[in-house]
């Protein structure tokens, strides 16, 4: 594979050892291959290496700069550090025996003094990536343009109110689209980072939602002129680093879509700690896109419910990701989405083998999640209650209203006839027992 | 009018007396005569008294009962507390010189013991509202029923698992109808106090989604059916009583109406508590809904930003004011809506008084507001920004963007030709200062 | 026990069966007998049943009344209810294996109409109920007066405006206290519900800053005269129903007790909603008090970190279980305290028998959270991490510090030979592995 | 002055025009000479520049690198670019009419390869920074050590598990305090940026609050040592970076500084944003300081309560600018204090001219603020109101309580006697008109 080792403190891929393990360099419940439904843990969760969060990622907050040294991080010039940092990528997803990995473009390839050398600086490092995809057999879950970055996109990328923004940004995801497609990405994702307003003082809402929706159109023209196969993902976060940004929350995408003709052109790529920024937990938002056969893929990472930033810590959450992939397995799965590791470790995890302490716990975490809700599905006495607290819908009153045959009148007439609905419990207590009991 | 005066402190209407006044019973900004661009002020806001809070209200909260003690709220039977408590809403209207009202169902009327009887006593009562109407002149802004208190709605209206509630609610809802349609009410609301979950472990949210659309098409179907020609309103909040309320923000509902097929018969009533529970600004709210035309309403209260619950408090910010009317002015107006105030005195304000400060209170801060709000309107130099700052979009590339006459290839050529765009300001703070040179 | 049995369903007291049972209605990690840590799981926790809400509790909210019917809740006058609830709530503590409650003195017995009434009601109840505790073993934990639910006390108890309502306060206080003593109640708590401010434009916030500081002191005299051995508390609460509670946190309580001479007292009862309200973990609130040897007692119950108010629900959630256990286990546990329910079951939860599901999630919960917590503890890469990351304070120049020997300069000495520290990983996330692996 | 111009779009100091000024580069309500209350508003105000960000900001965020161009923010070497940006400093503050500014140690100068190194950069700055201020006559109102953006810091500065740690930590201190002895700082600040913890799991809570203990206690004494005469802050805030700041609110801070026999050395520096990040209202901190007279500067700036990060915006509000000036206008003022912009503009802000935009805003919104607060408190119906609210405590059973005089024995005797207390309204709606009327 790659002729450096930037991580030899792990010589070889981390390997399933079972809940017994005190290994902390092993999986205790992810095992690729194990079967939970008929399909293998790995077909599950198709797992994605964030390369912004894992290999550009030094421990940076506002109140202080870099403060972890990575080897691949030092170079000549900036594509040398580039090819150092893509090389460790794919050492790091092979030890880590992670099969996707996801960038924004500016990650993998520094930006150039005019946009064709920036072109230029991509193209470049696609092919090596190309190559190092083929060594190592890690494919591209998704690639996605950085606009929200550089000073240009301070106001907005699509929604900037200078339309010679709106043409930079355009030019930049075809070429983001044109790299992911080379690299045979399976999605390409939309976050509008900076797609939203600081103070409404200075800003024509109309107008920007219009030019938004134009910037996707374009896009999804685009795509269709290339051939591009990949599903487009639009990633909802509803403040930070905008005080508000557009794509609050998934219903509000959704509803945007529809409002603009885009709407069977995208799915939704949920992040936990996007959801908790918008008052929702990860399994709300998970749901809210499910059930339009909308949900697409997924940002795995969780936020701190105290703070109110984005902290993508990695997720440890049993209840989280067990909530989780209750959703994910009832809606059949993500397609060609997957579980990218949005994720971040503290700044007070300095060393590069806190990375993969992090993805393990992740992982495991997952794979855990996994075998709860499973567990909980499969639970005879908690799918009886919910199917029964639904039943009258499927005859009598209820169906005949779901069929439309019951109007006001006719209803009004029914309840004199039938008076008092009966009080019954919702049970939440005991469901809540339910689910302890399948941890 | 009357014969009883239940607010004997206050022998005539409050009058406008000017910002130099002394006078706590006067108004110093609200002059209902006075012009603000073409309108009087009374045109502007059709202000409505909330009868639930303004005249059933006792301070009660959920660590204490009822704290105040109110003359017309005692009598021999609920009819005649109820009787007594309609001519006490009359006479506070007219000595406010307010004037339109709101009530739910159960408000004005108590509920029997089946639902004939509490149709019956809603009848009764409303009849007596129409002769109080006609004596004072007070008009009603909207009706809408009470879906939310009685334990038979626990688990939601629209949204109950069981079918018998649903037929329940519709029943109750085509009678509050009726009623609104006697009244003249001007449009009629729908707050979807239980229409959401409590925890996802016992819903089936695709299936409350069904029914909650089949429950709103079929009041629109009753509607037509009975010819009443008022606006329907939906008014959104994110949570409370519900953990999740489906009428989550504006931006959801109107996503929501869209997927349903509902979108043409509805607009939105917005209220400023709600907004901030959402994550929103009011103005934020006010914009979404005004971008679509279907601003229909607005529910004049504040929330305290440091406190997570509804607490309904009496508008008092101009900021919060200006902001709005700055909306409501771009927006045209609120056509046959207006400004209720859905805001309680706190409990500890046990005075009836107390009421009457708050109304002034809450009527000069709007009154306000507009001035404000057109003032900021009328700065040339604010105008000039704000236009300014779209102008690339009026022309040029921008222009043929928005005529779709740039794909993403001509945008990228276009771009390759053009570079870098400029920086420019947001001048966030410099608006800042013209705002609050304003007030 | 009593003659009448108002939990029919559950025939015998609920039982110990081990995780694999599927019952209900029975412990599956809860075994009263079972030792950890040389102290059997009654011991450690000393479970009690909050009067408030298992009993008087009826699942009203701010949007509806009460939604549940109780058949110890009817009676002929207020004493015959009270009668049937205290009989009522011994039975309950029997069937559950609960060995303690708790009580406000206005849940048990009605208020009369006057002071005197009102206490002679709480006398005549109190009387009963020792009766009762006599009979059934069922012991108090602690009692309390309600200083916030009469209007009376709607502007503060010990911090109102107005003396006669603190002369109030203090004599009922001090009935409360006698009826404590009288029944063995291994302390006494204060919960300054109203004991804040609603706005500081009517506030003087130092006089009641000193006035509530003499209410404290005026109870500290009288449980001296009267020889209750009992152990005051206080539990802190930031906010709801008052804008800003004085009892903010923990470490705001102990600064006011400190400013005021009254720190030794008192101990914090910290209750785990309240915390989370604060902006504070369970486990902060807990390890705050501790850190001082002042933590208590405990209400335990768990918010929604979604919601922003009290939802006092029953605790699931095993991380915050095994976080909270850890402090008490290293802090030597709650000496006369115990872990009292200060949780209500959902308002949808309207069968008695959800009380029972909830009381035994609860107890499981904690149970599990002990299990867990003794795993960590017993970890011993655990604790060879935690103290080797402090190391350096136990010799060399750390020593010499906490000593007082090394001054700035001889510190910049130090510094200047010794050049720059080493930078070391927290290695947060492999501790959460660690964790996760002891669930 | 300074030889080199850095804002040469402001020839000549902003002025004072008056309200109707339509100039936006001139005070509108900051009239430095004018007397309010017998000090001029200079005195009252002794406003700051703060160093970090007005003159190192550049827009930053964590989603984007600086954004702004400044020309003193480039040169040949880092002490070049120091020199320049200490320029460019004391030619804002003239032009301003600023007369104090506050700096971190590493604001001013870079940090070097060594301590020594750092030293020496220091003492080079501070030698210009000295000639400077007698050149122009600002002065220097603090200095403190930044404590957080180095690496090493990452775990704590005085906290620190590493005792190697805490002795570069006071070795900073020291340095820093020197320095501003030389400058003649009136004050010094301590703000914990990093003294707190990510995750319990790692931290010795117990050894972190006597270590914290012990780094105060050493630069109390190093201040007594060099003579320091200077005025010690502890500045509060309550999380970011860390999860948990030990420095929380100002209550916090107080107990703790009791509990550690520090009390008599600090007082607090109140910033509005931490406050609110704290969930405190501004007014609410600058209370809690006041009333211990512990109210000794404040750090000037808002944040937005939709936002859970600190965004250090420039301070527009009226209303929390008034309610602040209340509180020290009542407290008598801020001594050695003053008012400190802790602010920065908003990325999309580009121009330097919009530092001048923005601190004319913040001065102006405190200036109006004054005159508001001096209204409201000269307000004789709002004085009455508080004044009457409080009088059962000045003479008959309330001043008997306060001299200790009344036992709960003999409160029981009285209120057996006298009966109920009567209701009375806190007349929260009528005293936020009276605040609106003031504005």
């Amino acid at each position: 594979m790659t002729t450096q080792a930037f991580f030899p403190k792990v010589q070889s891929p981390i390997r399933f050892e079972g809940p017994k393990s005190k290994n902390p360099l092993a999986f205790k419940y992810y095992d690729a291959r194990k079967k939970v439904r008929g399909k293998t843990m790995a077909e599950h969760f198709r797992f994605a290496c964030a390369f912004w969060h894992t290999m550009k990622g030094n421990g940076a907050d506002m109140f202080g700069p870099g403060a972890w040294t990575r080897e691949w991080a030092a170079g000549a010039s900036p594509m040398e550090i580039a090819e150092k940092t893509l090389r460790a990528n794919f050492e790091f997803c092979v030890k880590m025996g992670i099969p996707f990995y996801c960038f924004h473009d500016r990650d993998i390839a520094p930006e150039g003094a005019t946009f064709a050398e920036s072109c230029k600086n991509l193209d470049a490092i696609v092919k090596l990536a190309k190559k190092l995809q083929k060594e190592t057999g890690i494919k591209l879950l998704w690639g996605t343009a950085n606009l929200f970055s550089n000073p240009r996109y301070t106001h907005g990328a699509g929604t900037n109110p200078d339309a010679h923004v709106f043409a930079y940004a355009v030019a930049q995801v075809k070429h983001a689209m044109d790299a992911t497609k080379t690299l045979g990405g399976e999605n390409y994702v939309f976050w509008g980072g900076r797609e939203g307003y600081e103070t409404l003082l200075n800003t024509n809402y109309s107008r920007e939602q219009e030019t938004f929706a134009r910037f996707l159109q374009t896009a999804v023209d685009y795509k269709k002129k290339i051939g591009f196969k990949g599903q487009f993902l639009i990633e909802p976060k509803p403040k930070e680093p905008s005080k508000h940004q557009y794509d609050f929350d998934s219903a509000t995408v959704l509803g945007f879509l529809r409002a603009h003709g885009l709407y069977e052109h995208f799915k939704i790529n949920v992040e936990a700690n996007h959801a908790t920024l918008a008052g929702h937990t990860f399994e709300h938002e998970l749901t809210v896109a499910a059930a339009e056969g909308k949900l697409g893929s997924i940002d795995a990472n969780t936020g701190d419910l105290m703070l109110g930033w984005d902290t993508d810590q990695f997720p440890t959450n049993l209840y989280s990701a067990a909530s989780a992939m209750m959703v994910v397995l009832e809606s059949g799965g993500l397609g060609t989405g997957g579980f990218n590791f949005d994720s971040k470790c503290r700044r007070g995890s300095m060393d590069s083998l806190d990375l993969f302490y992090a993805h393990i716990g992740g992982m495991d975490t997952f794979a855990r999640g996994l075998l709860v809700a499973d567990r909980m599905l499969s639970n005879k006495a908690y799918d009886k209650f919910v199917t029964n607290r639904y039943a009258s819908w499927t005859n009598g009153v209820g169906s005949a209203i779901l069929k439309g045959k019951m109007d006001a009148v006719a209803l009004e007439k029914w309840v004199l006839k039938n008076g008092e609905p009966k009080l019954t419990s919702g049970r939440q207590e005991m469901l809540e027992i339910l689910f302890n009991d399948s941890l």
